[in-house]
C-alpha cells in the first residue's frame, strides 16, 4: 500500500473536473421517476382532511358516512397511529392533530379512496366537531403573558417568568463580559430586526407510495432527503420495527432541508395498513404551503460596540424564532452562528424558542442562521458606515481565524473566513462604479456542516465497471461526485463509475442529507470502501503472481508488485482483476461504515447591488457575487451551482417570499402566485468565487458547501437596498410597500 | 471468537423450525409485485412479431408501414442489436432472430406503442419475406445424414462422419472395460428410451420493464431467476457496460431453469433506447410455450450387465439430447448423471448434443438427469425382476458410497445413497400390498449441486433488527432460509431479520438461482456476513468495556467479556450493542463475497404405486413416496415442498407433458388446455423422507435439495406403469393412448 498523500499535496486527475451529471438527461426528458411517478397495482388515493382554523380543540371526528361510501377503503385519525412516542418528539401529531389542531392545514383525518373523485367526496362527509379557540401566529405577540397558549403545561424549567408558556426553551452562547465591550466601544449600535416565514420552495410536492402486508412487512416509495429517517420516523408511529420497513427514495425534485421530515408517509402506512392495499398520496401546492415546514419567522435584536478603527468590542444578540406549532425552531443555530465569522472577545447570544399557530417549522438551508446573519451583519454595516470605513475592512479586522476560539464554543481549525473576505476585496465587483438609487452591500455567513452516520458499498463489476451504493437521495450532484471519488481513488475514468441510491433494505443507516454532510461524509466512506476494494485486489493480484500482498501496490489504476519483486509481473489493471474474480475468490467488493466527524465549517462573503425605485419602492438585483470557501471542490458546476442556489433563494428571502396571515389564523397565499419566488427574469447572472481551503478532516479536503451560500444574501441584500434607498431596512421581506413606506418616512 | 462447531455437533435454536414464510401473506393477498406489475409514467407496450415457419431464412423485414402507424414508437429487428456477440453464445439469436428463423414461434421483430392495441395492429403491418426450409424437430431424424442442416458450417470437430451437421458436440465419461464387464455378466439388458420435450410450466409469464435514456442508463425490472446474468447477458446485446445497467428482480411466478436466460428483456430495453419511452412486455402463455425453453427431447441407449447376485459388471449409455435450435443441450449433464448412484467397475456413457427446428431448450430442474435416469433406473429395474431381486435390495447392493469413484470422475465424499434406498426399504410403503392393475416402481435419482459467486451484506438496524440483502431471486424459499440462518448466528429470533432482494446496483455479482445453489452458498455468505457483524459488534462492546477485543466472545446473541475479563461487565445484546452504534463508531455491518465451493452432491429414491385401466391405458398414480439426502434441512416445509414439487413435475413428464410438432414444424398444443400439466386432482399426497446427512462443505451442514427430486420420477412411475400394464414401456409420455398400444400388442 502506498502512503497516502495531505489533502494539500494530492495531484487529482477526476476530482476537480466537469464531468457531465449523470441524472441530467433523465430529468430533461422525464425518465427519472419522482415521488408521485410510482404505482401499484390496486392502489388506492390518500387524502387529508385539514383543520380550516388557526386553533382548535377537536370534540369528536365522525367517519361513519365516509366510511359509509362506495369506494372509500380506510379512514385514519389519530387513534390509527401507534401511542407510545417519544414525548420530545412532536412528528405525530404535526403528521395528525391530536386532541387540539394547531395550525391552519394541521392534518386531522385521511382517506383511502379507489380514485380521487371518492377521495374528495368522502373527505367532505367527515365531521369534525371543533372548539375553535384563541389563536396567535406572531413570534412577539405568542411570547406576552395573556397569549394564547398552544400546549398547556409544557412550559420549560429555563423561561422565566414574565413570557407565556408559548417560549418553550432559552438557548445562550459566548463568553467574555458584553457590558464591559460595550463600555470600550466608540460608537454603539442597537437595532430590533424581524424576518418573516418563508418556505423551502421545492418544486415537487411531497409524494409517496405506501404498502403495508397483513404481517406488518411495509414497503415505502417517497421522495425524502433520507429514507432511513422516514423508516425511523414511520415506524415509530406505525409501531413496527424498522426492520419491517423497507423504503426507496425516488428522484427529488428539490428540498433545502424540508424534506427531512415526514408528513404524508406515516399517513399513507397507516392507510395501506387499513384497507390492505397499496396507497398512494400527492400534497397539492396549497397543501404544501399550509401544512409543510416553511422556516421561522423572527424578531432579533442586535447590539454591537466598536472601537473607531473598527475594532469589535463588544456583541449581543437576542433572537426569537416561532417555530410554528411545535417546539424546535432552530434558534439554537441562530444563536450559534450569529457572531460565528468574527474573533470577538466579549459575545453573548440568547436565543427564545417560541410556538405559534403556523405549521411546524422544518429545516431550511443553514437553518436559522440567515436571520441571524441578516441582523449581525446589518448592525456591521451601518457601523462600518457610521465610523466611514470599509465594510469588508471592518469585517476583516475582525475575521475568524484559524485558532479563534469560536462564539458558539469550539476553537476553529483551518478556515476561510478571512480568505473569502479578501477575494471580494480584490474582486472587481468591489469597485466597479454604481449609478443613481443604487446601492452595494456586503455580507459575511457561516454554516457549521456535519458528518454523521454513513454506509456505502462498492462493487467490482467483472467488465472492470464500478457499482457504488450509497444512502442519501442525491439532491445536490452526489451521485456524480461520489463516482468521481471512486474514479480517482481507484484510478478509473468517471464513466466506469455508477452511483445508485440504495433503498433502507439493502444498506446500513445512513442519516438525512442535510447539515451539508453528503460530499464530506459519503465522500469519505466512498474513499474509504475503494480502498477496501483496492486491498482486496491488490491480494487477488498477488494470488495470481504467488506473492504476498503486502509486495503490492495499486497505482493508475493496477495493481503492481513492489519491493523485491517489483517489475516481476506486469501490472494487472482493476478491469483485468475483475474478469478474473471467480477464478480467485469471488466478486470483488468494498464496503465502509462510520459515524463520521471532522466535517469542516465553512465561511463565505457575498456583494450584491441593488437598485430602487423610489416612486415605487421595488428593489432589483443588478449583480451578485458569492465568494466562499468550499474546501477542495469535487465537481466545480455543481459548488458554482449550490453557491448560486443558495443566492437566489436568499434573494427571494430578503425581497419578496413571505407568510401572510390574516386576523383569522389563516395563510392568505397558499400558492406560486401569491406567494413569490424568484424567477430568471428577475435575477442577474449569479458570479461565484470558490476558494479551496482543504478540510483537513477529509482525504481530499472536502467541506459541506450546500448551505453556507443562503447565509449573507439576506444581510447582503439589505445593506445594498439600505444604501440604495438611504434608509435602513429592518424588517423582511422588502417588498415593494415596505420599502416604500421607509422611504415615505424618509421624506416625511 | 468460540470455536465454531462442526455441522454434526451443532445444536440449532432456528435452523430446523419451520417458521411462516416471509412471502406468504403477500402472495395470497396479492401485494407481492411480479414481473407484470411494474409500471412507469408514459410505458409503451412492446409486442413480439414471431416466426409461423419451423425454419426460413430471412430474406428481408419491411416495417416502414408499422413505423408509420401513428402510437408505434419503435420497432427493432436484429439491426438493432449490438454485432460483436462471443460465437459460442446463441442467447441473442434466439432473442432475435438473425438470417433465419429456426422455429416456429422465433422472434424476428418486436414493436413498441402506445398500447396493445396500436402494437398488435403494428405487428400485422411488418412485412418479413421467408424463404420457407425444410426443417426437422425429431432428435434421431437431425443426426441423419441428409437431414435439414439448422446451422451450416457448424460442424464439431468430436462428431464423427456418417452423422448430420446438426450433431454439434460429444461427451463421454467413464472408466474401466465396459466390454469385460459385460462379458462376466450373467445377464444382460439393452434397450432404447425416448422421452418428449416439457415445459418448465411455470404460471408467471415472462415479464419486464425497461427504461433508457439517451445516455445508455439504463433500468430493468423482470422475473428472472438471476437478475446478474439479465445484466451481463443485456448489456452485451446491446452493446454497453455493465454497470450502466441496473436490473432489479421482481418477485417470481415459478422458474424451475426456465427462468435462467433472457428472452424479452433484451428485446424491451432495444425498444426503450430506440422509444425513448419506458417499455413494458408480458408474454401470453402461447409465447411461453412457443418460444421460450422447454427442456430436451431425447433418445438414449441403455445396456448394463448383471451377476446373479445383483453386481452390476458393465454399464453403458449412448444419449441423444435435442436442444432446439442452438447448441447447449443438457446432454453433457444427462450423460455424467446417468450412472452416479452406482459404485461400477466398468462404466461409460456418451452424450450427443443435437439441433433440431424447436425453441432453445432451457433449464429445468437438474437439466438432462431425468431422462438419463428414466432409462438406466428402466433397465436396472428389469434385470433386477430378471434376476429375481428386490430391486432396492439390487441398488444397495451397488449404491455408490463415501470414497466411491463415481462414473464422471470425482470421488464421492460423505453421500447419502444408499442412507436412501435403506429408509426406502423400510419405509411402510415398500411393503404395503397392492391390487389388482396396480405396480410398484422405484428409484434412485442424483444432483450435483452448485455453489458459485455469492455476495451478501447485513445491516444491524438501531432497534436490533436485521436488513439482510442477498442477491438471488427467492424461487424456493431463500428469504426464510436466510433469516433463519442469519438469526442463528447472530442469535436473535428468526422474526427479527428480513432478507430482501437486492438490485444489481446494490450488491456484487450473484450467480444464477440454479444448481440448486442458494441455501448452500447464500447461506454459507450469510454465516460469514453474520460472523463479520459478531466480530464488529464483539468489538464495539470491547470500546465500551475497554477492554481487548479478543477478550469478548459471542453467545446467545450477546457479547460477552471472556478470559481475564470473564464476568466482569454484564452481557451486551445485540439491540443494546445497536441502539448506541452511531457513539461507537457508525452502523453495523457484515459483508461476504465469495466464489463458494464444496456444495454436496444429494441423492433419492422414490418409490411410486400406479394403477393402469385396461381399457383406457390410462395410468393413475396411487401413491407415492419420495426419501432425500438434504444435508440439514433449514426449513423442512420448504424442504418437502421441493420434494413434493420435484416428484409432481416428474409425474406430469412421465404421464402426460409433451410438446406435439405437427408435419408443419409448429406447435400443435401452444396452451395448458393442451399440454397438460397435473392438476391437485390428478395427484396422491406426495409423502417426503428427508434424511439429514451433513455436507462438510457448509458451516451448518446444507446440501442443496431443489433439483434431486425430479430425477427418480420418471423412472420410478415407468417401472410402476410397466408393472401394473405387465409390458415395459420405453417411451414418455406414457399417455393413455401409448399404454393402451403396449397393451394391446402384448394381446396380440
Amino acid at each position: 500500500m502506498l502512503d497516502r498523500p495531505t489533502p494539500e499535496s494530492r495531484v487529482f486527475k477526476v476530482v476537480g473536473t466537469r464531468p457531465v451529471r449523470p441524472d441530467g438527461i433523465d430529468k430533461v426528458t422525464g425518465r427519472a421517476r419522482f415521488g408521485a411517478d410510482m404505482t401499484a397495482p390496486g392502489a388506492l388515493v390518500g387524502l387529508v382532511l385539514r383543520s380550516p382554523h388557526a386553533h382548535a380543540r377537536i370534540r369528536s371526528i365522525d367517519a361513519s358516512e365516509a366510511e359509509a361510501l362506495p369506494g372509500v377503503k380506510a379512514v385514519v385519525t389519530r387513534a390509527d397511529f401507534a401511542t407510545a412516542q417519544d414525548p420530545d418528539d412532536d412528528t405525530l401529531d404535526n403528521c395528525m392533530a391530536g386532541e387540539k389542531a394547531l395550525y391552519d392545514g394541521h392534518a386531522v383525518a385521511a382517506v383511502a379512496a379507489v380514485n380521487r373523485s371518492v377521495a374528495r367526496k368522502a373527505l367532505k362527509l367527515i365531521k369534525v366537531d371543533y372548539e375553535v379557540l384563541p389563536h396567535v401566529t406572531d413570534v412577539d405577540e405568542a411570547m406576552k403573558p395573556g397569549a394564547p397558549i398552544l400546549h398547556e403545561g409544557r412550559a420549560s424549567e429555563t423561561v422565566p417568568e414574565g413570557m407565556s408558556a408559548n417560549v418553550v426553551d432559552r438557548f445562550q452562547f459566548g463568553h467574555g463580559d458584553v457590558e464591559a465591550g460595550f463600555a470600550a466601544a466608540d460608537r454603539i449600535v442597537e437595532r430590533t430586526f424581524r424576518t418573516a416565514a418563508t418556505h423551502q420552495g421545492y418544486i415537487e410536492p411531497h409524494a409517496c407510495l405506501a404498502t403495508m402486508g397483513g404481517d406488518g412487512q411495509a414497503d415505502l416509495w417517497c421522495c425524502t432527503q433520507g429514507h432511513y429517517m422516514v423508516r425511523e420516523a414511520c415506524a415509530a408511529m406505525l409501531g413496527i420495527e424498522l426492520g419491517r420497513l423497507r423504503v426507496t427514495a425516488s428522484e427529488i425534485g428539490g428540498g433545502f432541508g424540508g424534506k427531512t421530515t415526514v408528513f404524508l408517509e406515516p399517513v399513507s402506512l397507516a392507510l395501506a395498513r387499513k384497507s390492505g392495499r397499496p396507497v398512494k398520496m400527492v400534497m397539492s401546492r396549497e397543501e404544501v404551503l399550509r401544512a409543510t415546514g416553511p422556516t421561522a419567522s423572527t424578531s432579533i435584536d442586535v447590539k454591537i460596540g466598536m472601537k473607531a478603527d473598527g475594532t469589535i468590542t463588544g456583541a449581543c444578540a437576542e433572537l426569537r424564532y416561532q417555530g410554528g406549532a411545535y417546539p424546535g425552531s432552530p434558534v439554537q443555530l441562530g444563536a450559534m452562528s450569529a457572531f460565528a465569522p468574527y474573533d470577538l472577545q466579549n459575545v453573548k447570544t440568547i436565543g427564545w424558542d417560541v410556538v405559534t399557530n403556523r405549521p411546524r417549522q422544518a429545516a431550511y438551508r443553514a437553518p436559522g442562521a440567515p436571520m441571524a446573519a441578516f441582523a449581525v451583519e446589518s448592525v456591521i454595516d451601518e457601523l462600518a458606515k457610521a465610523c466611514g470605513l470599509d465594510p469588508i475592512d471592518v469585517r476583516l479586522k475582525n475575521a475568524a481565524q484559524e485558532g479563534t476560539r469560536s462564539s458558539y464554543g469550539p476553537t476553529f481549525q483551518q478556515i476561510g473566513c478571512a480568505a473569502t473576505l479578501e477575494a471580494a476585496k480584490s474582486h472587481p465587483h468591489w469597485s466597479a462604479p454604481l449609478g443613481p438609487n443604487q446601492g452595494r452591500g456586503v455580507a459575511c455567513g457561516f454554516w457549521f456542516n456535519f458528518g454523521g452516520n454513513t454506509c456505502v458499498s462498492l462493487n467490482i463489476n467483472a467488465d472492470g465497471t464500478v457499482s457504488l451504493s450509497e444512502g442519501n437521495p442525491d439532491i445536490g450532484g452526489s451521485r456524480a461526485s461520489m463516482s468521481m471519488m471512486a474514479a480517482e481513488e481507484l484510478g478509473v475514468p468517471y464513466e466506469k463509475v455508477r452511483t445508485v441510491i440504495a433503498d433502507t433494505g439493502a444498506l446500513g443507516l445512513n442519516d438525512v442529507t442535510d447539515g451539508s454532510r453528503v460530499t464530506f461524509a459519503v465522500g469519505l466512506a466512498t474513499i474509504e470502501a475503494a480502498r477496501a476494494a483496492i486491498r482486496e485486489m491488490c491480494g487477488r493480484a498477488a494470488k495470481i503472481w504467488g506473492i504476498d500482498p503486502d509486495a503490492v501496490v495499486w497505482e493508475d489504476g493496477a495493481a503492481r508488485p513492489a519491493g523485491p519483486n517489483a517489475g516481476q509481473f506486469p501490472p494487472m489493471t482493476l478491469a483485468e482483476i475483475a474478469a478474473v474474480a471467480s477464478n480467485t475468490g469471488g466478486p470483488i467488493a468494498g464496503h465502509f461504515e462510520v459515524n463520521a466527524e471532522g466535517a469542516g465549517v465553512s465561511f463565505a462573503t457575498h456583494i450584491v447591488d441593488a437598485e430602487v425605485d423610489p416612486a415605487t419602492g421595488a428593489a432589483k438585483i443588478l449583480r451578485y457575487t458569492v465568494v466562499q470557501d468550499a474546501g477542495k471542490a469535487v465537481h466545480p458546476s455543481y459548488v458554482e451551482g449550490q453557491l448560486q442556489g443558495g443566492a437566489v433563494q436568499g434573494i427571494g428571502w430578503a425581497l419578496n417570499e413571505e407568510y401572510i396571515y390574516g386576523s383569522d389564523g389563516r395563510l392568505q397565499n397558499p400558492g406560486f402566485l401569491d406567494y413569490r419566488i424568484p424567477v430568471a427574469s428577475d435575477l442577474p447572472m449569479i458570479d461565484t468565487v470558490v476558494l479551496e481551503i482543504p478540510n483537513p478532516g477529509h482525504p481530499y479536503g472536502v467541506r459541506g458547501v450546500g448551505e453556507t451560500s443562503i447565509v449573507p444574501p439576506l444581510a447582503a441584500v439589505a445593506n445594498a437596498v439600505s444604501e440604495a434607498a438611504g434608509v435602513r431596512l429592518t424588517e423582511l421581506p422588502m417588498s415593494p410597500p415596505r420599502v416604500l413606506a421607509a422611504l415615505e418616512a424618509t421624506r416625511t
